[in-house]
């Protein structure tokens, strides 16, 4: 028997879920985990499944599904639970996302294989290669944007990339580069109540007092500032903590919203419906 | 169109899925939210769904349902969403978690029908009746214990109630009552880290200097000190609180859990798998 | 022997301490609890103190510190312990956050004096006589709300009031009238992640799938939109729950923060400094 | 000017800040954070001070203080702020608290100073040593543990240590090495709601199905369980999540708790009243 994750994006109607079950049945397979959400506002409907089948062939597989849904216009994702999703991580020079990242992949928390590191700094190359990952320096200037975003690309085809992770990476992407990869790149963000705008928001924050610090994980689009979100948190901090106290805080929640964001998107938990996500947990 | 809450809980085995949405279809039915789960150490398995269908009776849309389903053994329920979930709450003295549950009910956060308040005591009858609900006073002392039972299950009875809510309700209920109401009985329970047996568990926490006090809904079982866990959270203290400030923000969690605890039962979005819940939230 | 709350605040400078201390010694006091802190970024020296004295006579006990203190440019509060801080409290005709406040204070949570309750509506009269306090309808059109503001200042003299209270008071206060009370009105408002402009923000926020739902307790200033912050905090959502279970939560998380921050502020917890606060918790 | 951090001890009553004032105007300096609390059931009196001083002697500055103090029988600690704690890690096999504090010592958020890292096993050695740090494998077994301990503090003296960490060592210590190193050891300890004895506890945990994984972090007494309790948080868990994901969580919560007590002890934040802490924080 192998485990299979399913997701499955469609405008809603009468017997989706018949239809896939149906198929379900045909690969002779069993449903262990199911959820899905039917949004009001746009009508459509998103689902995940996990099931277990015999047949130990991933295209018969996903072919008696098609089949099954075939007047449903439906997107199907479908993988072995075994294989795992590919990641790319982009970083500059600020460590903390990456190391917790890699952290949680060495022991097995996050179910990723990252083909390849890459960074428009040369800064965390023995952190990566100490990891026996593969580093790639692709520094970014105004002239070259265009050239290393072709050659981020390329190692997106050639490694076979599901997804791209910007571990604090500082350069803006392009909105054509966005576009080519609809939600498949994941941002975290530092989030203040109220919000601060320019440079500096941790000092901003500072100084007007916060008691909360957060951080949004959310995919990159190329019209919004911050696209749909995937995961938030905040940490709880007091008049007594430094601007350098408060960026301290801010790095612990980064890394705990990035990895559960990367954890989720890798599970295929995460839909998106419009600028909102479906998370199932 | 009407919108339909059906739970579902069977062995697991395969084709549930397939002959509950076929038996939807057969009900003119669509399926808008659905969650399941199998429990990979009991085997067991859970499903929450709402859909809606024309058929417009609910005795028949149920008889198309369980015949669709006959081969699998599956324990139902199945409600009109419009038909609410009658709660008894039972209170002694104390008064947060019942103004509570009223605030919500009267506002139209909580999808409860209320028939009646039963209470050992008659101080909060004021506030019961100031919502126009109707009070119960029922005296319990180690005579008339086993009586006062047989009066609060013919109260369940009279008012065709579906649970029990004990908010902040001080007597012990004997393993007689609670074994008739499996499921049906949620209480609220102060938990700290560590615990602490015995009497005056804040004045404990306090001298222990505690960071954290918090509370847990469960539901309540005739051999566990705490059954089935539904929600639980925490709120963090400072060693300048008092052992009446730790009451105080002890009040404030219990309150919040046991509604949170209500409204997700009240929606059947808890299902009990053995001593565990699964919460579909 | 009587308790005392001191606050003080000045420009930080060596000595400030001991010459507090002296006077406290020459009051024949005994400080019991003490918090100090001096702003780096202002140069400024904020401190709140509980000491005992037997004095017998807060006028003596006053002008004991202040020749002690004479030489600082000081400006201090003081208060005995017993003499509860006098809040007027505004509400339109929203109810969550009054009842809250009103239930913490009938049960002691809450040290404060209500000698009356504003409204530009009638709505919550009944709520508020029925706990025995004064209810005043001060209705706001454009035409009036000069005279309004006026009536509302005449109210706070008259009642000798501390501070004011906007509990969800919907109107926009005068730069003239925040002007005339400094540090001295409290508002709640919902927060989000990122912040949302315009009408509607639960909407919005429903839009755009957030996480969290958070609300800040602030002080009201002419030039901020936010101003000072006392508190904040924030509550976990999903996908699942509507704009309207937003709002829900967001009720819930308001009521809470609210009331919090007005426990520090009659507790004299919160000093304000610039655009940020001290708040000794 | 320096900058030094006090704590101070003893007996509450009157006068104590006014002499300890009085010793810092001696000293030529200036408070600029000043913490106190006086517990009403010990009736002791716990302090926290940073204060400037031009006299450049760390011997001179104690002893005037001294001095000033001498009628109080007061148990002081000063040092200068840039003379950091000096803390002795021990690890067993795990490594994730460890991880976190190094990387928090690395990045200068953990104002200590590590010189030795100590471990019953020899797994980690490669991390310790990476960080250029030195670390000691000390093996123990039953017959071996009385010349283990004997050999640890013996470390405790030649590094002249002012702390230990049990960053998940999974040896209990004797209630003899407990006792001679009181208020020095932290120890970090998975929390539940409500707590689980014996063995497995996170399996136990997922069994019961908790919707909290908790931590402690708590100085180790020989009679206590879990001694006074420095911090405390909790993460929020769902039934989805298998045991394993449990552990993982838990893992988070542990490092973050433990490196937060780390750090508020290394300031000499955390000072212990019975079987109580009072944390300035």
């Amino acid at each position: 028997m192998d485990r299979y994750v399913l997701t499955l994006h469609c405008p809603d109607q009468p017997g989706i879920i018949r239809a896939f079950a149906e198929g379900v049945v045909q690969a002779q397979g069993n449903i262990v985990d199911n959820m899905q959400y039917t949004d009001p506002e746009t009508g459509s409907f998103s689902m995940r499944t996990e099931f277990d089948s015999p047949l130990g062939d991933l295209d018969l597989v996903r072919a008696v599904l098609e089949t099954a849904l075939a007047a449903y216009d439906a997107v199907i994702t479908l993988r072995l639970q075994t294989q795992r999703r590919r990641a790319l991580i982009m970083v500059s020079k600020t460590d903390h996302c990456l190391l917790d990242l890699l952290y949680r992949w060495e022991n097995g928390e996050l179910p990723v294989d990252i083909p390849v590191v890459v960074s428009n700094h040369d800064d965390l190359r023995p952190i990566v290669e100490r990891h026996g990952l593969t580093f790639v320096h692709l520094p970014v200037t105004a002239a070259t944007k265009a050239a290393a975003e072709a050659r981020l690309l390329a190692l997106v085809e050639e490694h076979a990339i599901d997804f791209v992770v910007l571990a604090r990476y500082m350069q803006v992407l392009s909105d054509n580069l966005c576009s080519q990869l609809p939600g498949r790149i994941i941002n975290i963000h530092h989030s203040f109540l109220p919000g601060f705008k320019g440079a500096k928001p941790y000092h901003q924050a500072h100084a007007r007092g916060v008691k909360l610090i957060g951080a949004t994980a959310h995919y990159v689009t190329a019209d919004l500032d911050e696209g749909p979100i995937i995961e938030q948190d905040v940490v709880r901090v007091t008049h007594t903590y430094t601007a350098q106290q408060l960026v301290a805080h801010g790095r612990d929640v980064e890394r705990l919203v990035l990895s559960r964001a990367v954890r989720r998107h890798a599970e295929d938990r995460v839909l998106m419906v419009g600028v909102r996500t479906i998370v199932f947990d």
